[in-house]
């Protein structure tokens, strides 16, 4: 058995998410598209893993899986070879042969997520997909202060979505970056690992910053309390992408 | 009455170009969910005049148009007063009271239109609806050198679609670019004018020239003959977008 990783990209919009759902096959998720994809690829039941679970609308430029398959097909000939059974908004990139170890959930060492906003008055059709359209002007002075409360090894309980069954809060944010080029900001992070809705939530209260609703330095007290009613609303899925697994 | 220029913005896949068809009322074109919002707004019925006639599925960056109207709606509050009465793939991004004698096409001196293809064996989801899709190889730099051909004032017959009613074929082209980053090779042309599906006509022959297919002088010849056939196929419209008019 060759164990292959795969690097895949896909437009969130019209999926359910990464994760198959057991409770609703016919739910429309990359991980079964791809297991279904693979399986009549290999005429054999092939089981995708993922390095991480994104969420329903969230896009991924470098999403990292892994299969472990009968070496029959060439390595550089799966992406077009399984492509030509995928749909448009899903493509695998590329492929490499790992040793017997590689996970892709398991092994992976961080993260890289990135938020797009559109910070304008008028919307734009062109971006409307991949950015939140936030037409009350942000002070980004004052968003950038904030992330150096948000960096280093914190309970991020406040930054989590209440309906997590998780009982371990601890994450290290490595850095967190706050750019704005023409009307678009973005917002870089990279952790070792992120919380149910944690870089969606962190977006939604940097716009609140960026609002004036609260103080720069008030993100330290709302990851002290870790009470997710502190922190701020949950940023919408499309603004999100998975850019980056570290292994 | 007010006459208004209005710049917009349109993701062309789900339109059926810009134009009103009169034939077919219930066709999604931008004229006609223009004018019905603009007619919704200002109560009364209002006529949209387009810069250029956008096909099927091609996008616009900076499209113009204007409308003659009674200045109730302060100039620079319209936009958002008429997005919120247009679909997300459409946008007012600019409204400017200009005067009487404007007309977006008649004005006009000259467009600037951008052609994106995708070089790369592997697709990508992200432009999926942006780019043309080239797997196969492209010289670069034998389409650069076939540019030259197409600058300046010629009869453009044979960069045609044949289904075009028009008896006068002579353009000028100003400037021809082709730039490649990355995987994307743009080809950016500015004239005074173009033919039914000409740009297209001319990316779809410039592809040719990029396999091999003969060589960049061929472009003189096939210009001289004047014969639709001798060019290349007629490149798909969602690789093309009008970047701008030229006042």
């Amino acid at each position: 058995m060759e164990n292959i990783k795969l690097t895949i990209r896909y437009d969130g919009n019209k999926f359910n998410g990464f994760q198959r759902q057991a409770q609703q096959p016919n739910s429309r998720t990359v991980q079964q598209i791809l297991e279904e994809a693979f399986s009549a690829l290999y005429k054999e039941e092939v089981i995708v893993i993922g390095a991480g679970r994104t969420d329903k609308g969230v896009h991924a430029k470098n999403q990292v899986c892994n299969i472990k398959v009968k070496g029959k097909i060439p390595i550089e000939k799966i992406p077009l070879a399984v492509n030509s059974l995928l749909p448009s908004d899903l493509s695998v990139m590329k492929t490499e042969l790992v040793e017997d170890e590689f996970h892709s959930r398991y092994s992976a060492k961080g993260k890289i997520y990135k938020y797009q906003i559109l910070s304008h008055k008028v919307r734009d059709p062109f971006i409307r997909n991949n950015s939140w359209h936030v037409p009350i002007p942000l002070n980004l002075e004052e968003m950038q202060k904030a992330t150096k409360y948000f960096v280093g090894t914190h309970n991020f309980k406040a930054f989590c979505s209440a309906k997590s069954g998780k009982s371990d809060f601890i994450r290290t944010i490595e850095w967190l970056k706050i750019d704005k080029q023409n009307n678009i900001i973005s917002i870089t992070i990279k952790g070792n690992g992120f919380l149910y809705n944690m870089v969606r939530i962190i977006v939604g209260t940097l716009v609140d910053i960026g609002h004036g609703k609260y103080p720069h330095h008030e993100v330290k007290a709302i990851l002290e309390s870790q009470e997710r009613k502190r922190s701020g609303a949950t940023a919408p899925a499309h603004g999100l992408c998975l850019e980056e697994i570290i292994y």
